[in-house]
Parts: structure tokens; sequence; C-alpha cells
């Protein structure tokens, strides 16, 4: 019983009693706040908190923000019943904010509360005014400019002695109050021990439309190689779609040493191009153009080309070397040595991967090659480059992406970084926290109505929303989902409309993709046959059949229609018929509504009931509907909740409606 | 470009690279680790974790815990699939453990791994062996004893020339592998950031029956105030009826100033005894006894016969002041002070407190009075009290109790802390997480199917489980609840049963209790006629219609039956009568398994089908049950998952069953 308050966590020199106010429950916050959230130029961050303490005192409590580095602002938290706070904040520019809360006991108002209540009650308050008059009087002191002089005198009035009911009038008037609140004492106060980051990405890291080409076939001519120049000509086709940003796989020069031949055989013919993910031959490495492409004034040229019809050029970042890399001569430090003094090649046993060295993370030289590779992205930076799909991160650090993304954040933060992790679900999320702005997902395997709402509801509605975003890609070089297969144009219109509609940032792998090409390299593969990967493909984008049209359709839908420029609003309605997916988008303001209704079987006419939950489409119980088909301009009005819907694949397997009173 | 690692998060003088492994997700843990979680002794703590690294490396997870202050202990963490992994450890002492969780690449069973599988491709793996000799060799320099040699020696073999097969062989070996796991590098492993604690309480803190009443009143001589002598005379009355506590109101000296009369009107008369909760005369405070009660002596006494019959003497800490108690004249500073001189008495505007004067727990002697208020817990520690009720804690600053209970506990860790927080949910909560051992909750005001089971959901199954544990009080002198105002002794034997089968703590305020006393003060109020929070009262525990027997049975069941002593082990089943509750408790192993139905309505009998969920209960798909009612002994077989029950309130409302095959 000897023991003293100095050995207590109280701590030894603390001359004040620890704050009685508890702030706890916030969000968002990831992981207690050891990442930051997300969010995109122009959207808000809702942070909510629990905060209370012992007793009957009122609380103030504030939302503070600033834009790193800055000074803080300030947002009072409205109470929501339940010991719940409520502020929000927006965020207007690029970059990292932080946001936190502060919690105060409100003496003048708990007071004024009280002589308000006892006055009431016909109480006599002499002592109460006092006491007031003692808070407004150090108010003064803490004041400025004629508030000072204001403050002191109203002191004055309501100590002095005399009748209470003006003196209490004085003590209740607004303007005393407004003032007491400007100059409020916050002794005693708190805040969270945290301090949250939101990292703040430019608005194309939330919607836009991507498109992935191989530029080596982007040649009209047979049997030529295709060039930058090829892909500059293909420009006016792209814009036509109505694509935001054109993502190129690997452009580097690629390796000759076990270099793979068509369809992923073990050896190359001389003519055979290899893989573009084979990166790095004696004409260099991850900051060197393929000579075939072009040089990197072509490579300029086709950035600043892109940029005038508002496309941005995305590089595939592959970090792995071919055995030619300079980086195995000028830097043997960064790869695994066997004790046989050869390189260690990639492998998952017995498989073996001989054209592909992969480099060692955790090396004698780790913080070398870690800071050549963040050098990497800040070379394509330089030439116009803010837009990165990064191969198999998963394969590499989950550290080393927390650190890069956050350097080359740092001097580039309109930076988008897309992951390419098709792994486990929680390796999927880790890179998300730790800096990802997109994350490719399980889309390609969601093809029935309960996966794809089981799917994104969960990405839509839990925790992960604040920091993955879904970028659904419809198919990619490296899946050709049996769905397509199998479905023929139905199944990839299907795909094309669900990719674009669901999430508001989606791709496709082209012209592929609008050729509606699904011949896999075997049954049972997900590999296309005679895939780009491997060799040069020549395109005829006149064929029939090619979707551009469609494609051009929805992304101008999507651009016109601002409900489907996010994730978060996305609603399901109900239909009787387990073929029939239906969703909805509305702005919050639901000056902005659109009904989405598809048919997921790609072969039959399929029909059914709709019941609408008017709630959660954010219109007016009751009313007539306008329903506008954007895909066809077809028009119908509907009256209540149920409504007959009916879809032939062989046409068009969706409707896109705009949906009005 | 020019920045390097030395100025980044990396951290300057970091030699290695950060750890490959991500921990996440570590359950259990509250608010990230800022309190402990809570067990009992002979309890277990089940420990689950997200481990992960890029790659295909084998990982080895450790779970470590140990008694604060000691060694660690290890135990392998078992992959549950989806990276999750788990490993649990019991706690066997009083006091404090703390765990947390290690990682590392397991790289000898990495390489055992790789040549396993490349030898059974009948690959070449003579560069693998040398692989595998380096890493044995260094184990060796890690290794102690005649291990030391024996795993050279193995190094030497697989290193040497000559045919493989023998080779991978003594590499394959498993007392290879074993030695290997035991001199293990753990060199690039990582753990979590913040060790976790474990609060270990006493059995009693999971499992005890309370029985609540008013020394005062213990007298059997109409007229006298009852005293310590008086109680213990009634313990083989409580001893009869199973409680494990005996808890009393305040006992300390009754103040004379504003002290109030029967049914707390505003003035007594010269012979009232005022209320126990007014604490403080100048016969002394806190650590004083009403010398009606008797003396210190008289209650070592009553505390030595209670302990004789395995009773704890539980005590009401009620931490404010009359007037006249000795802070008030001793510390003024303990007080808040009004500008006319006078100390603020309690008040909740325009009601005023008069004979309550708080104590001011931010004043300028905080610190004195922190100590003098921990002090008054220690000083009945002394004197053989290790259960304490605590009054209206959600009154004082949470951080005071965080840091009182702390010290209290840890000069004697078995002492048990009851929160009378009557209060706002999150406040409940913050008190429990800040370390009351158990909890009033809201289950007086549970009293329908629907609102049991969801309350009893959230208290069983959530994250709050891990540190509030609930103590169902049928009653208290503070709430006599309308269904047993209006529902007759059937109310009460309801009540009784569901409070002492749904969670393994709970308590009655007798006598009032088990005489089946329902009178409120007015009708609408929760407030008993004449309580005896302001007068005394004489009981006569004779009369007809007491329940001591039934609640001597249920307490019997409660020992007997080991399913009974937890909470987390709690199933609801289907009734298709909404009037009928029905759950059940099984011991881990089943060889304990209890069924409980519960007739809620008081004033009909009610029938229906129960649909077990045999899962849920614990046995036996299909099989025929015997079902034993522990209450009346009548034993039914039961066949199937549905069976008919019917239960007449003014009989028993309820079954008690012991399930067996």
């Amino acid at each position: 019983m000897t023991a003293t308050l100095q050995s207590s966590p109280l701590g030894a020199s603390r001359t004040r009693a620890p704050s009685r106010i508890i702030i706890e429950g916030v969000t968002p916050q990831i992981d207690a706040g050891r990442f930051p959230i997300k969010r995109s130029v122009g959207e808000s961050v809702v942070v909510g908190a629990d905060v209370f303490a012992e007793g009957h005192d009122i609380l103030r409590v504030q939302l503070r923000f600033r834009f790193e580095g800055e000074s803080w602002a300030e947002r009072p938290m409205t109470a929501l019943g339940n010991d719940r706070w409520e502020a929000r904040f927006d965020v207007d520019r690029l970059g990292r904010y932080e946001y936190t809360i502060e919690a105060w006991v409100d003496r003048f108002s708990t007071w004024r509360d009280e002589i308000s209540k006892k006055s009431a009650a016909g109480q006599d308050i002499g002592s109460e005014l006092l006491e007031g008059a003692e808070l407004i009087r150090k108010a003064a002191e803490r004041a400025e400019g004629h508030a000072t002089q204001w403050l002191s005198d109203r002191a004055e009035a309501i100590r002095s002695p005399g009748d209470q009911v003006p003196r209490t009038a004085l003590a209740l008037d607004p303007q005393l109050a407004e003032l007491m609140e400007r100059y409020d004492d916050r002794v005693g106060g708190t805040s969270i021990e945290k301090v949250l980051g939101v990292v703040v990405d430019p608005p194309l890291a939330r919607f836009g439309a991507w498109y992935e080409m191989f530029p080596r076939s982007a040649s009209q001519e047979p049997g030529r190689h295709g060039t930058f120049r090829d892909v500059e000509a293909r420009l006016p086709y792209i814009a036509s779609m109505g694509f935001d940003v054109l993502y190129l796989p690997p452009i580097h020069p690629i390796g000759h040493s076990f270099r793979k031949g068509p369809n992923n055989t073990l050896t190359a013919g001389p003519d055979d191009p290899g893989s573009p993910w084979a990166i790095g031959s004696q004409e260099g490495g991850h900051m060197s153009i393929h000579p075939e492409l072009g040089t990197i004034g072509d490579f300029d040229r086709l950035v600043a080309a892109a940029d005038a019809r508002g496309i941005k050029i995305a590089l595939d970042i592959a970090f792995q070397c071919s055995p030619d890399h300079p980086y195995v001569r000028e830097h043997p430090e960064w790869f695994r040595h066997r004790p046989d003094g050869t390189i260690k090649y990639a492998e998952n046993p017995p498989k073996k991967y001989q054209d592909i060295y992969p480099l060692e993370f955790d090396g004698p030289d780790w913080q070398g090659l870690w800071e050549e590779l963040r050098d990497v992205f800040l070379f394509w930076v330089d030439h116009g480059v803010t837009v990165f799909r990064v191969d198999n991160p998963h394969t590499k650090p989950f550290r080393f992406w927390d650190w890069c993304i956050a350097e080359v954040k740092e001097r580039c933060p309109e930076a988008i970084f897309l992951s390419e992790a098709f792994t486990r679900p929680k390796m999927m999320k880790r890179l998300a926290k730790g800096g990802f702005t997109q994350s490719y997902t399980y889309f390609t395997w969601r093809n029935t109505k309960d996966d794809l709402t089981e799917y994104l509801t969960e990405l839509t509605t839990t925790e992960c929303r604040e920091y993955m975003r879904p970028n659904f890609f419809a198919n990619t070089p490296d899946i050709l989902h049996e769905y397509l297969q199998t479905g023929g144009p139905a199944a990839f219109k299907t795909r094309l409309i669900l990719a674009a509609t669901l999430t508001s940032a989606y791709g496709i792998y082209g012209p592929p993709f609008e050729q509606c090409i699904g011949t896999p390299l075997r049954p049972g593969s997900e590999e296309y046959l005679d895939t780009e990967k491997f060799q040069i493909r020549h395109w005829n984008l006149n064929a029939p059949g090619n979707l551009s049209e469609l494609i051009g359709s929805v992304n101008r839908i999507r651009k016109e229609h601002v409900a489907l420029q996010s994730d978060w609003n996305l609603r399901f309605h109900s239909v009787d018929n387990e073929k029939l997916l239906a969703y909805s988008k509305a702005t919050p303001d639901r000056s902005d509504v659109i009904l989405v209704v598809v048919n997921l079987d790609p072969y039959n006419t399929q029909s059914g009931w709709i019941g609408l939950s008017l709630d959660e489409l954010g219109v007016f119980d009751g009313d007539t509907l306008m329903v506008h088909d954007l895909l066809t301009d077809a028009r119908y009005q509907w009256r209540g909740t149920h409504n007959f819907v009916m879809l032939d694949p062989h046409r068009i397997p969706a409707h896109v409606f705009h949906v009005t009173r």
C-alpha cells in the first residue's frame, strides 16, 4: 500500500489527471491505422467514432484533417446517438491527407445547460452565475481583439450582484455562446493515439476503362513486327471505343537464352519473337526499349499522341530477368547463386523456368536492388507514364511494395499501380493495403448470379473497399475463361457489360476480346491458342462481328452517367430467374439512376420479374418509372416494384436503363 | 532519383532486408492490443492469425506465451487453410499472461520438399545437395552436444561426391529433419508488433451464484438493527441454497445530513437508518464499519465463517460521500467547491441530491485521491475480501478504473470487480475492457424470446465475450422489473432459471426474490415499495411459497453439470411457439449436455415442438435421446430432431434436461 502514482502507469511527471474522454471505434481505419485508406480527388471521407465520458457533461468532438505537412483544419462532429459521432471532409488534392479526432468537455455549454434548467425550475442560481462569470473571465484572457473586452465586460455584468433575471438572460445570450465556443478551453481533452492517413489518387484510379494490346501485333502489314508508330495509328480505333488507358505488355528488349516458341514450347525457332516478359538482352533491360518497337523517342511520341486523345499509356512492370539481362552481368549479387556458381532460375519443383531469373529481394545488396527497381518506375515517370500494371507482385516481398510505391508516389502522386495478383485472397488484399492503387480480382471466375452477388457485396460493402479498388478485366492474355470459350459473342457482350457497369474501373485485352476470340490452347486450358505472349498476331479489325461499336456505346454511357463512376453505390435487386442479374447505381442526390439487367445465359432467351427495392434504387415509392435502355434506345413505362424483363442473348444480353420519374 | 534507402522508412542502419513474412488478423485481441483479454484459471486461449509470404517457401509459425515476467514457451501453429494459422495455450495461474506470434521461413523444410519433388521426377539434384549440405553445416554450428558432430558428419556425407541416391536418402532422413527443426535459423523472421495480454482470474469470475442481502435486515427480532452476527446466523440458509458469493450493500457509517426517509422521502425521522450509499459520518468512511452492524472484528469473523462454508463475502464499493464523511474535513480538495465556498452536491439539473458529495477525480490532488481510493480496496483485501461490486462505475472516469483495478489486481490477482454500470452499451463495454471482471447487464429488461436470443448471441458469440463477462442478476434493490411485478411466483421461477442457466455467473437480491416480492413503489416504477435501501425490513423466511428449495436445486444442478459453468457454449434451438425458449450447453467433449426449455409466459401453459439442432446440441444424429429433467426427475425418450414439450408455469415453468444417449 505504499506504492505511489510515481510508480504507476499514469507516469511520474504528470500533473494533470488523464482525460475523462474516451474515443474508440474510429472508422475508417485499416489495421489500427497501420495503412492509409484510399480516395480519389473529389471524394470525401466520412469519419465516425464512439466518443463518451462519464457523467452528463456536454462534449465537443472535432474532426481534424489536413493535407500532409500543412496546417490542420477542423470540423465539429455530430452526435448520431448511441455515443456515435460523425463528420466528413473532402479531399481535393493529389497526395496524402491526415485525419484525427479531438474531444473535450465543453464546460461553458454544460454550465449554460445547467443554469437554463435550474432557472426554468425557478431555482436560485446565484452561485452558478459566479461560476459562469469565472469561465467567461478566463475565456477573455484567451480571446483576441475586441472580444477580450466584450467577454470581460460580460463576465463583470454576470458577476455583479442584483436581480438574477437579467443576469441569466446575459448568460444565455447566443452571442456569448458563440464567442465562448471560439475561445474554448480544451484542457482535459484527448485525441486518438495515431493520426490516420488517406492516399488521394487521381480520378482515373476510381473510374477508367482499360484496353490492353500487344504493340508487336499492331502492324497492318502481315509479317512485319508492330511498332510504336503502328500503335499510334491504332489510337483512333481505341479512342473510338472510349478507352481511358492503353496498357502495353513489357516493351523492353527480350532475352534470347531459353527463349520460348509459339504456344509456350520450350524451343524457339530463329524468327520467334519470344515472350515480352523474358526481359533483358544485350540491348538493355527495364529502362530500355525493344529495338523492333522503335526508339525511346517513338515511345515519347506515342505517349504524347495518346495524351492528346485523353488516353494514358500504362506500362507493364515485371520485375524478373532473362539470363541475358544486363543486371546479370552488372549486378550478379541481385540474383541467387547455386553452389555450382550458376544463377538459380525460376522453378516450381519439379517445373523449371530456365528463361527467367528471379531477383533476390533479400540478398546482400537488397538496398541497391530496391532503389534500382524504384528507379525503373521513376524512369518511366520521366517519360510521361503514370499508370503501371505490375506483373505478379505477389511473388515479390510485400514490404518491398509498401516501400517502393510510397517512394514513387511521393515524387509522383498521380501514379497508379494496378496489382496483377491472381493469388490467395489475403495476399491480394495485403498488396492493396500496402499501396497498390487498383487490383485485378477474381471477376473472370465469377460467372453465376450467386457468385457475382456475393463477390461484389464483399468488394463494395466490407472494410476492404477502403483500400482495395477492383479493376474488372473481362479477359487477359493469361485468362480466357471457359465462359468465353463456349458462350460465343453473347458471352463476350455479357462479360463486357458486367465488367463495365459493376465496377467503375474495368478492362479488356484486345483485339481478341472485341473479335470474340474464344479458342483455347487445348480443352480445359484458360490459355489462348497461338497466344500473342509467344508470337506476333495480325488482327483484322474490320472482320464481321467486331464488338467495337458496342464497347464504344458502353464506354460512352459510363462517361455520361456519373452513377456508373463509383463502386460503393452498387445495389442488387431480386429477379425470379437465376440467369438474370439486376443491379443499380445512383448518385447520392438521385439525379442519375442506372438500372442494369443482365442475362447470364449466353445460349437462351431468359425472362423474369424484377422486384425492385425502390429504396435501394433511390427513387420514389409507388410512382411510375420511366426506364430508357441506353443500349437500344427503347423506352418503357414501369409501375410499382414488379416488372417483367426478357433478354435474348443473341441480340443484346442486357438492359442498361437510365431510370427517371 | 537521388534519394537512398537511408532516407527511407526502411531506416538508416538496417543491414538486413525487412522480413518477407506478414502476420495480421490476430485473434483474440481487443482494440489492437490496447486491452488484455480475460480468462479464468483452467481455461485456454485459442490464438489465430493470417500468416503468409510471397512465393512457395514453407513457413514456420510459432505461438509464444508466458506468465508475465517469466520465460517464453512456444507451440507450433497449425495451418487451417486460406493462410489462417491456429494454436492454443492453457492458463493455469492467477495473474497476467502474454502471447505473441513469431514466423520465419523454414529453409530446410523448403529445401527438403524441393529435392523430394525433383528426385521423384528423376532430375539431377547435385547442386541442390550441396545447398542442403551447407544449411546442415550451419545448423551444426548452432547445435549443442553430440548433435553438433552428427549434423556435421551428415553435411559431409551429403556433400561428398558420388551416387545421388544414397545421399538423397540421407537428406530426407526424418531424424535429420527433426534436428534441423530444433536448430532452425530464424533469420529473416518476424513477430507481431505488440505483445498481447491475458488477465487470468479465479474460476469464480466465470462461474458463481451471487446472493445479495442487507445485513441490517438480518435480525430475527422485529425492531432490532441487524448485525454481522445475524448475517452469520443466516449463512446456513444461504449455503443451503448453494450460493457462492454473499454480497452486502455498503457496510460503512451512514451520514446524517440530508438523510433520506422511507421510500426516498427527503426528510428522515430520528429513527430512520438512512441509505447505506450515503457513506461517511463522524464514525468514519470507506474503511470503517457502521457501528450498528458490529465491529471490524465481527466482520472478520463473518468473512471467516462464510469462507468455512465456501462462500465469499463481496462488498459494495460506492465512491461517493455523505456531507459528514471524514474526507470532507480532511481532504476538501477532493471535492468541487462552489464560488460561495460550499461543496457541490450531486445533481442532475434541476434534480438535487444534497445527501451526496461526488468526488472530483480530476481536481488538484487527483493523485492523492486516486491512491486513497485504491487503498480502500486494499484495506478490505487485507480483511479477506476479494470480491467487489462497484457502484455506478460509469459516473467515475474510465481511466481511473483502468489504473485502479490494475493496481489492486497486481497485489491481489484473485480480486473480482463486478461493474454495476446500468448505462449505455459502449460505456458498459469500455468499463469491461478497462479491467472489470464481470458486468451487470441488460438482462432484467430482456424478457421476450427475440430479445433474449439476440442479447445472449451478442454476449456469447461476438468479440465482447473476450473481455466482458455477464453476471445476470434477476433483480436488484434498484430494479424490480414489471415482469416480476405482474407475473407472480411463476415469473420469479422463470427468471431464476433463465439467469442461472443462460450465464454461468448470476445473482439474486434476497430475501425479496425468494419470497416473490413484486410490489412496486408505485405503478410504472421499478423501485420496490418500502425498499430496504431506506429502511430496515424483517423477512419471514418460513413464509409459504419461499423459493429457496427451487433455488437450491438449480444451484446444485449448476455445480453438478460442468456444461452450465461456461457461457460460450450456449446454443439456441428452434421452438414453434414464441413463448417457449430452448437452448443447450455442452462440454467440448460432449460428456455433459444440458438442454433447457423455458416457458416465458407466467400465466398460461404453453406447448410446442422443439426443432433440435443435433449438431449444436453436440449429440448423435438420428439416435434416440434420453432426456432427464433434473428439476422434476421425469425421464423421456426422444427420437429424431422434433419433440413435443408442454410447460405449466404454475407448476414449474422450465425443463432442465440432462441429455444422454
